[in-house]
């Protein structure tokens, strides 16, 4: 008889609920990408995933809604990219498919590196109404990560859609993470030019 | 203080316990896709999501490994297309981010529709070494749902990571779900051209 589990489930790492704890309002978008920037930091540090981060706030407020890091070695799922993990808990705590939806105050995600192709896919089916980001992809290119088969013109198909985006904001230092991790040794792993991308 | 979960968790929809459990090996592409196409059907009548559905399989063998159904709406998630839950479930059962790892056979998914941007971007992360689908993207298109920001040679990109990709097998019988769901007045959300697409 052919069985497969009944449920998904993925654990965060206990790290977290102490990095965040407090977090409340952070008022403009360099501090907010500060934050996320520590986090994908801690991460490597912790050794709980790749060095990467994302969150999810109220654009205008600047209130942290979720936070999530790369959890791909750990929790053994290559979806769980820093930005699935942040959309999927902030989906889960405001109770909705749609972070945009009707009623409800704009959200934005902050990541610590731009989208790969499918964080990039998942960004409209969000909800989201800002995209903001760190180190650029060719940063993450260039220390051996994959980007996968994203679409050249990235920020205009989200902005297409309604969706805006900010790119570099604190590119230096979201970029030095990246370096640090390589240098460190860290696995970038990549066979068939797959591999679990950033 | 801030709190969020400590875990991620998705509630697969109890009838599909039994519809898979008499299936063990199925020989041909044929037959796998019927089985997709029959469980994005039951998907519909069951009303536990949108009409979407895909497996993984053993791509020699057939032996099925896990069976994804789309449920953005009753699980509240936009990230759970039919492909992630399936991707998400063979990787549990197998205990690996990689189901192309060394020493493992090769997995293929099979799905109901030709992915969308998000899916397509996560099937070169999950490391199934081949792609089959049903219904074009052009199909689910024409009953309204968004395909997202994709590489217009999705296919060609699949192939220069070693993916193969086989399309528009059963292409009539699973456009034909797409059609009677979009005919049954099934929810197809589309704001802002973002919405839970396929």
């Amino acid at each position: 008889m052919f069985q497969q589990p009944d449920s998904i489930r993925y654990e965060l790492p206990p790290w977290i609920a102490d990095f965040v704890k407090d977090v409340g309002v952070v008022a403009d978008l360099e501090a907010r990408m500060d934050f996320v920037v520590d986090a994908a930091r801690r991460n490597v540090s912790e050794k709980t995933g790749g060095p990467f981060a994302a969150a999810a706030f109220e654009a205008e407020s600047g209130r942290l809604i979720s936070l999530g890091v790369n959890l791909v070695p750990t929790q053994r799922s290559s979806l769980l990219h820093a930005e699935i993990v942040a959309i999927a808990i902030a989906q889960d705590v405001l109770g909705t498919y749609d972070l945009g939806g009707e009623g409800m105050v704009a959200h934005e995600l902050v990541c610590s590196t731009e989208p790969c192709a499918m964080c990039l896919g998942a960004i409209p089916w969000s909800g989201v109404r800002r995209v903001v980001t760190g180190a650029r992809d060719c940063d993450a290119r260039e220390v051996g990560f994959d980007e996968g088969p994203k679409v050249d013109d990235w920020r205009g198909a989200l902005e297409e859609r309604g969706i805006a985006v900010v790119t570099d904001v604190r590119r230096e230092e979201a970029a030095a993470v990246l370096q640090a991790y390589a240098r460190g040794g860290g696995d970038i792993y990549n066979a068939r030019c797959g591999g679990w991308g950033t």
